[in-house]
């Protein structure tokens, strides 16, 4: 096959440190990335908001532009590539892009999660593709596995650690015995966190990577705010002490799996036995655990984030469209397939189990009290340790058997109210 | 996307377990397939060997054939599957499909290990495509991630586990301190191993595997007979335990790297450091644990082998040829794109750090004398035990730095040659 035909122009919105990998990826790579798709792929156009700033790439001057609009107008533009993030203007000018016959390559989590009705429709109608690997696990392969590999599948559960901000930090507060204050400090300093770390440390991230993910293997679009949502706050070393004990880590897992009345999605610290290979996903590494119905349960596993494995992602997507552009159509198993909106169960009826830390007055019968006060909502016990009495009080750790989310709620309130029980320190649920 | 166009016929060659878990996926979900590709999915027929036998699917009479040539034949089939395994007649039969204008579907890790060359070749001269998910690690996604997910990458280096029957008996091996032979027994009662295990056990599927691997991210065809393959037969329940006190687990790799001076590729039982993520996959699971340039460290982990994970791989591969044959041509990522015969690497001039035990005589200066020995051929020593002295015999343990595999032959025939060795117990290498 030749590479003498025309050439794929991709035009740029934003060039920041992503984009600088991507620069450098199709400069450094354009003879093998010929090769490998049959067509020369060339930047036309890099739209950004200052044309001099050192982005540690040799661009050519005359491909950069202020003027956002004349990327996702170029006639010589074939894939826009979006990397500004959030959603204004970034969703605009991706369906502007789209309604000049553009394909579109983004990074964009938020705006996918938010406006992927808007943005697959207008591409749906256009017949263009938009693709969104780096979007969800940075550089690791997530949405080709289940758009193509597993496609024969129905995915029934997921469980991700899909923010590697709190990954680094969860995993150095287990192996350092550090607060989380401390650690968060050190992440901000090493540029592993933001200077407003809100979107990571409260999973907001974590959600909007969910609600793609929960869309594409249950077939329709997720309102993303009704997911619940729970960052990493709450987690203390304390607990991370116990869940150790007890034979687990504490991870920040994004879950989601389908019953009949409704699509289960949430995001929340979550107690991951010991043996179980989400348990060795360490430092700023992200996976994703799967269960598909032939398949059985499937990892994938890298780098969540950073410059070059973002730009693996966002560099293979523009490959995989160059490559397909000489079909002259969007691939059917690449596009969107669906526009309406799944049930998501309330997280009231969601069904975990629970780590429970009570500070509770330390007298003969408050065991019995709290217990029944367990067992009266239909609450086992599967494992409990008690110890620390200081200033008259004792800390009571249990496991739970598998118990509903409205149900612990009701016993806690319960116990909150009473005499016995001093305050509840923690509660968190465990799993995957 | 109406659903209504001609269906996409899928003729089969072979229905054993596997065929039987495809043909039941294609019956149980083909509304959801139709949904899924925007085309009907229908058997259009299945040649086997005794069309009488169970096979614990519905099938109707009329589907079935003992003539394999009428179903590489036939004007209703648009996808050959081949389950038959084994080289003959399954090559001969796969490129008879192609010949009449027919997309491959294969299981067949041998066939595309020997054979890749004819079989790509002719697919490309007829434009159609060959998709072989199915025949490294089950259904695990690897052969998409390679060709389209990571295609922004050159991957540098690739260690698999990729063989599910030797890593159930390690495991059980490792877990329950059980010697090979009496794993191996229990394997074969419980359908883990085939009645003769060679394939497994002495390192040929994992062989094959690495050869497609290899081809796939080097871009070239492999020589297998190349690939140096060691089995497990030589693991002992003595050397597992000396790897863990030493902080490792025994497993068995397949490892590919690109050298200036050739491709290194070779199937051996590895020391793997019970903290990599390759350490925690057991039992019948494989992983495939690659570096990429841009992306880094990535791990694909699942079942890789079993009747619905490679249904599942063989069925998501039907669906994606269904869905792209709307484009009436094959797709250049999925496609072969090379044709030469890449050089690899001599076993003797590749680096490890190895595990040696040696068997000597309990005397003064031993140590010196071995130790020596090792230094002479730039052999550093990293650890070292020294235990149970039996019958004037004592038992060193070494783990090396990274040595060069000649330098330790002749080191180790050097030392065996010496009246204080009494024995080279186990030789073994570390990894990943």
């Amino acid at each position: 096959m030749s590479t003498g035909a025309t050439p794929i122009g991709v035009g740029m919105l934003g060039c920041g440190v992503v984009g600088a990998g991507v620069v450098k990826l199709l400069q450094d790579k354009s003879a093998l990335y010929a090769h490998r798709t049959g067509r020369r792929i060339e930047l036309a156009k890099v739209g950004v908001r200052d044309p001099h700033k050192d982005r540690g790439v040799a661009l050519d001057a005359a491909l950069l532009t202020t003027d956002l609009h004349a990327v996702t107008t170029d006639p010589d533009v074939d894939i826009v590539v979006e990397l500004m993030g959030g959603t204004e203007p970034a969703v605009e000018l991706m369906l502007e892009a789209i309604r000049h016959g553009k394909h579109v390559v983004t990074a964009n989590k938020e705006a996918i999660a938010k406006f992927g009705r808007e943005i697959f429709t207008a591409a749906n109608e256009m017949g263009v593709d938009v693709y969104f690997e780096a979007s969800v696990g940075g550089g690791i392969p997530v949405i080709q596995p289940f758009k193509r590999s597993l496609i024969a599948n129905e995915v029934t559960e997921l469980a991700g650690i899909i923010n590697g901000t709190t990954n680094y930090i969860l995993t150095a507060m287990t192996e350092q015995a550090r607060d989380l204050a401390d650690v968060l400090d050190e992440a901000q300093r090493l540029g592993y966190a933001e200077a407003d770390p809100t979107a990571d440390v409260d999973g907001h991230d974590a959600k909007y990577k969910l609600a793609i993910l929960a869309s594409l293997i249950f077939g329709c679009r997720i309102d993303v705010d009704q997911i619940h949502c729970e960052g990493i706050r709450g987690v203390t070393a304390t607990d991370i002490a116990y869940a150790k004990q007890f034979g687990y880590v504490i991870k920040l897992l994004a879950k989601a799996a389908q019953h009949e009345r409704g699509i289960e999605a949430r995001v929340h610290p979550c107690l991951v036995p010991v043996g179980h290979p989400m348990a060795a996903v360490n430092g700023v590494y992200n996976a994703l655990f799967l269960k598909g119905d032939a398949v059985g349960d499937v990892m994938l596993y890298g780098r969540g984030a950073g410059q070059m494995p973002t730009a693996s992602a966002v560099v293979s997507d523009i490959l995989n469209i160059a490559s397909d552009i000489t079909a002259a159509k969007s691939s059917r198993l690449m596009a969107c397939q669906h526009n309406h909106t799944g049930t998501l169960l309330p997280m009231s009826e969601t069904i975990s189990q629970f780590y429970l830390r009570l500070s509770t007055h330390d007298r003969p019968g408050v065991l019995g009290f709290v217990g029944s006060g367990l067992g009266q909502h239909g609450i086992s016990i599967e494992t409990f340790v008690q110890s620390r009495v200081t200033g008259g009080l004792a800390e009571m750790v249990f496991i739970t058997r598998p118990a509903r989310e409205a149900d612990i709620q009701h016993a806690l309130t319960q116990l909150k109210a009473s005499d016995s029980v001093h305050d509840v320190s923690s509660v968190l649920r465990v799993g995957p």
